[in-house]
C-alpha cells in the first residue's frame, strides 16, 4: 500500500560500525527508499565517485547553497564543508519515497530541530571491543587515528538518548531486518494512514 | 536479544475483521509473546473452552477481583462482566514476555490511561463493504445482528486517532507481518535497550 508521504530517516553510528554495508543491503532489499548523498567541498579520495559517495562541489557553490537556504543541515570539519540538500529530499518525500540520511550526531541534532517527525536510528556495535577490532580489521588507519575514532565514538554514544531507535550491528542481516521493521512500523502509524480512514468516516 | 521487560500490546478492531485469525497466526509465528485470556461472567458458548477463549467465572468471583484491584480494566455488557487480569500480565511483562490484549475501544481507553507505555494497534478491514461481506460469510448472525455490528464498527472507527498503529487486514499474512514489524520496532526503541548502553558509557 502506498503512503501519502515518505518518511525521513536519520542514521548515525560510529566510524567502523559497518553503517555503509547495512545501508547498501537495506537499499538493495527495500523499495521506495532513497539514499540522500551528502554534499562536500573536500577532495574525492581514490575510488570515490561524484554523486555516489558524495556530491563534490567547491566552496563557492557550497556557500551559495548555504545562503540560498538549500541545505537541511551542514557542518565544517577540518576546513571542509559537509551538508545535506533539502530540495532532493523534499521531492522524494512528496513522492511517497522514504529518504535515508547518513549523518553524524551534530547534523542529526540539527535535523531533529527542523524535522521533528523524522525517525532517528543509531547503530552500535555489539561491544566497544568489537568496534576496536573492526577498525583494526579495515587496516586503513594508523593506531593514532583508530584511537581518535574510538574516542570520538565514546562522545557519539552519549547522544544515543536523543535517538528513537537503537540497532545493534552484530550481523548485517539482523541489523537490516531491524531497520526494515522500524520503517514498516512507521508506515503503520495512524498519522501515516489518515487517507485510508476517510472511507470509514 | 533479550529485552529487559515485555511490551504490553492492545489490539482492537470491529467484529468480523478477522482479529482472532490474525492473533492465532501471530502467536504461532512469534516467540516471547503471551495472549492474555479475558475473564467473563457470561456462559460459555458451544465449543468455547475455559482458559482458552475466556476464563469463565461467576459474578461473586468477578466482583471480588474488582474489589481486590486485580483487574487492569473491566466492563459490563448485556449484564455480563468482561475484564483483564493485571496479575498474569505483570508476571509475563516482568519476565520479558510481550503481552497481547484483545479488547474493545472502551477497555483500550482504560488501559491507555493506566499504561501509557503500551502499544495500541487497531485492525481495520480493507473497506467497509468487505467488513459487511465478512460478517455475512460467517453465517452466524441474523441481518439485524449484522446491521448492529456494522453500526457499532462505525463508532469504533471514530476511536482510531487514539491508537498508535493502524493495520489493514486485507490478507492475514500481511496483517501479521505488519504487527510483527511493530513489535520488533518497539524492541529497538532506545528506552527498551538501556541495559545494552551501560557497557558503552
Amino acid at each position: 500500500m502506498k503512503r501519502e508521504k515518505g518518511q525521513l530517516i536519520v542514521l548515525s553510528g560510529p566510524s567502523g560500525v559497518g553503517k555503509s554495508t547495512v545501508i547498501a543491503e537495506l537499499l538493495s532489499q527495500r523499495n521506495h527508499i532513497y539514499f540522500s548523498v551528502s554534499y562536500t567541498t573536500r577532495q574525492p579520495r581514490v575510488g570515490e565517485q561524484n554523486g555516489v559517495n558524495y556530491n563534490f562541489v567547491d566552496r563557492t557553490e557550497f556557500e551559495r547553497m548555504i545562503s540560498a537556504g538549500e541545505l537541511l543541515e551542514y557542518a565544517e570539519y577540518v576546513d571542509n564543508y559537509y551538508g545535506t540538500s533539502l530540495k532532493a529530499i523534499q521531492e522524494q518525500l512528496d513522492a511517497g519515497v522514504d529518504v535515508l540520511l547518513d549523518i553524524e550526531v551534530q547534523g542529526a541534532a540539527k535535523v531533529r530541530s527542523r524535522c521533528p517527525g523524522a525517525l532517528f536510528i543509531f547503530i552500535i556495535p555489539p561491544s566497544f571491543e568489537e568496534l576496536s577490532r573492526r577498525l583494526h580489521r579495515r587496516n586503513t588507519d594508523s593506531e593514532d587515528v583508530i584511537a581518535g575514532r574510538l574516542e570520538k565514538a565514546r562522545g557519539e554514544f552519549r547522544e544515543i538518548p536523543n535517538y528513537d531507535y537503537l540497532v545493534i550491528n552484530d550481523k548485517v542481516s539482523g541489523a537490516v531486518a531491524e531497520i526494515e521493521a522500524i520503517l514498516t512500523a512507521a508506515e503503520c502509524r495512524v498519522e501515516n494512514r489518515k487517507s485510508i480512514l476517510t472511507q470509514f468516516a
